[in-house]
């Protein structure tokens, strides 16, 4: 499913019946990651009651993992045999070879020459076959994204796509139920505001879907750095836009510059808000989940917090929820992000 | 109940009953940390599987909060109305103050005056009334200890020891009790091992009831900082014994150099092992956590976790369980320690 091929009320969105399905076979594998109040987040933002969703302590450091198993789950007999291929430097990369591990489905993923050692070694470590891209002085992702789609093509390997997919949507969609279950097993109201970062899209069309379907008076809020405010440019255009980003940004699981087909179509149904946040409110952020939550947290997944702390009184009196979805960062390259 | 005063056999043991009823009480506000599958572990340990569970992300950053809600609820209703006091400077102070608070009964902590401004705020934001002792050049602990009786006298306040009373060895049971239930809910059999910090105690006291009377066949170790194993050479002497610790450690919550007598009567109710480690083993563990659990966790709470590590391929096969006992640190000193 390719971006701009298809109209939007073309693309499929999963309904209740789906996530649901997705979240209770996903949920045989997954962490369920807890419920976490933060009395520190509450007495500083003025909100009423704060809660956080640290995915960083789901499988592989991410949330990546939930849309990853649905979708290898979703594969035919004949594909589960032949097995998967993505290009990912990123969280994607390793919640894709858990999740294909436990399938048992052959994978192979497609790095970057010069993606982190790190990050290879954990895909290597989760079973998956690592191929380097060398990109020379082209762009480093078209590269390696047309590496995956030959080797896919000369293989006969189902090629996935970190986000821009229904059943990815779907699968992180469990973000979403899980909190919800949460809140009812604790006797707590739904939270009025939902703040949840953006890369691609996948996790806040999930997690959109879900509150859309279960809790339809919660508004959720796309967070993005600044600069990489695709989403936002997208709700604001009602189709979606590129955003010009023309400075780096910390958060570099949130680097993509459009939201995808598949989950721009959901958070167009479920209807959500969008906010941008500045890397220094993020190292702030960091800080912040480090001392008072005890959790690690990238600067990606630290992002949702930050917009609630930049929030100026606004959710005053409100419950919120913030999903903190990523925890994979070096102790060396977290001391860096904040002795800056 | 003060150590020497009673024989062992004098001692209350909490029972079965008791900590099933005090944890039925005290997870009505309780956090249920999570039980984390930590594969990093297992492959750095030799381990067949490793669990986690993360009482740093407990209310107030450590699981002295257990302990002191069922310890605070066991006060009859004249002492709830007239207040209780301890002396702490660490964990303790907060996970009181926390439990007061809720309980509405008036919380007055002494800390010594050197005590981290962090810890300060800390308690005071939960609402205790802090008194500062000023020991000048007399022993620390010693000083606001005396104060604290002092001020009990004086205002008629219950006086509350950190370890030493049964109750609050029944409170941390709940740690115990918590994970044989998310075991079973998991479908997974009970661990073989289990490894857990000791300070004074109270913590394996309750944590080796539970597995003692729900699991007997899972070997409890009691996990010291060297130099500070007055467990260990207590269990070894069969009476308590106290360590002679001449060299500082980095583990300032285990510095007690003696187990309280009611977590003694506990241990040796049920039977459990013990092993000290090393500040540099801590400071690996620290790290390890970090990087690849996502948690933040001070010295004495990555101990569990070290001992583990250090155990040369002794668990291999087996189903190991590590208590993350607490992550309040600040980001400096966590640094500061790693650097090291």
């Amino acid at each position: 499913m390719k971006a701009g091929t298809k109209s939007m009320s073309e693309i499929h969105v999963p309904d209740l019946a789906e996530i649901t399905r997705a979240f209770g076979f996903t949920r045989t594998a997954t962490v369920e990651t807890p419920l976490l109040e933060a009395e520190s987040l509450a007495r500083l933002s003025g909100a009423s009651r704060v809660f956080i969703k640290p995915e960083s302590l789901q499988r592989t450091g991410s949330f990546k993992f939930r849309g990853a198993y649905w979708r290898v789950n979703q594969l035919t007999p004949a594909e589960k045999a032949r097995g998967v291929v993505a290009y990912s430097s990123g969280n994607f990369a390793q919640g894709l070879a858990a999740a294909a591990r436990i399938a048992n489905v052959p994978c192979t993923i497609v790095m970057p020459v010069d993606a982190p050692e790190a990050k290879r070694k954990g895909a290597e470590n989760l079973g998956a076959r690592i191929v380097l891209s060398r990109h020379g002085d082209r762009p480093r992702e078209e590269v390696a994204s047309a590496l995956a789609r030959e080797i896919s093509q000369n293989e006969g390997l189902a090629l996935l796509h970190p986000f821009d997919d229904a059943s990815i949507v779907a699968g992180q969609a469990g973000a979403g139920l899980e909190a919800l279950e949460q809140f009812d097993r604790l006797g707590i109201a739904y939270p009025d505001t939902v703040f949840c970062c953006v890369g691609g899209g996948g996790l806040v069309g999930g997690v959109s879907l879900a509150f859309h379907y279960r809790s339809p008076a919660t508004r959720v809020i796309a967070v993005e750095p600044d600069g990489f405010d695709g989403m936002g440019k997208s709700l604001d255009a009602s189709t979606i836009t590129r955003a010009a980003s023309s400075n780096p940004t910390i958060c570099d699981a949130l680097q993509a510059t459009a939201p995808g087909t598949a989950p721009f179509a959901a958070v167009t149904k479920a209807g959500i808000g969008h906010v941008s946040v500045s890397d220094a409110a993020v190292r702030r952020a960091m800080r912040i989940a480090f001392e008072t939550l005890k959790l690690v947290l990238e600067p990606s997944g630290a992002i949702a917090i930050a917009a609630l702390l930049e929030s100026d009184g606004q959710f005053e009196g409100k419950t919120v929820l913030c999903y903190a979805t990523g925890g994979n960062i070096t102790f060396e390259n977290f001391s860096r992000l904040l002795a800056a």
